[in-house]
């Protein structure tokens, strides 16, 4: 098992849950996050932000040069050792714009999971 | 080392909390998340929440059939390995109400711990 | 590739950030924890809280012998395996006010990474 964490744009986030939704893969969990990438890339998330992206617009114009934070979503998907790559391939096809900014995805690895209901583990508990 | 990720109903949280801790296990984090779990389980989880659980309303009503998400809990506790099976069986034992809903544990590797205060690394910092 | 969880004092966000960008390490996330260590911790924890730490207040006031949590910062930063130490002991430095809830570092391994806008994979999406 594997827990896939995206961090893509805010305004994709229904876009995103719509189609691995499609493709068989609900979210787990989605939660707001504060990021930023490399510096270079985070001027021309700015610039998204302030030409209309979806933005929490107060950490937009505190943003000094040195500190700068983006509003972003993580989302975070556990799903099966052979599914990945499809999830992965996925979340970028939906989320890939071309421009910085788009986002990243992690894989790590899940030793094992429970649903509480049931007290299930592994596969089954999926 | 291995890092407890449990997503729980929000009204469970200090109900796991005093067991966990009579158990000699304090919380790491908690936070809030916004989760679904496969389609199925998530119309019995927006009922529960429409007759009364603590949820955020606003998202419970907003919520269409494609896109609904529930707010939950996440807690995370950093066991030693021997401890494991002994936490989540107290997770399960709180919350498990026999209802979809009730939530999920994953467990994790964690490689390494340092505690900022000493420096110390590994099971010294737990 | 690891991932470098670490839990820091609310006040000492900026001064972390500017440290770590410095040596060469921009944030990946920033996010509100709620946490507690163990018990003993706590205390001085609250203390410090009541003494005039930027906290909730809200949480200080509330919080009863046994459920108390103190809001904290969790930041997370992508690193390669060769750089870890470089970034924990960097996270040390800064934080370290030698009073316990100085907070912790968590080192987790990260199997795959994908830059969504690229589709790259690897230590080349990092």
């Amino acid at each position: 098992m594997k827990e896939v964490v995206a961090i893509i744009r805010m305004n994709m986030v229904n876009k995103t849950k719509a189609a691995l939704l499609e493709a068989g893969f609900p979210f787990f969990t989605c939660r707001k996050v504060m990021g930023r990438g490399k510096k270079k890339v985070d001027f021309v998330m700015i610039e998204d932000a302030l030409i209309g992206e979806i933005v929490d617009k107060g950490v937009a114009e505190q943003a000094s040069e040195a500190y700068r934070l983006i509003s972003k979503r993580m989302i975070i998907l556990l799903v099966k050792d052979e599914d990945v790559d499809k999830v992965v391939n996925e979340i970028i096809k939906v989320n890939s714009t071309g421009n910085p900014g788009d986002g990243k995805i992690f894989i790590t690895n899940v030793i094992d999971v429970a649903r509480i209901r049931t007290g299930e583990r592994g596969e089954a508990a999926i």
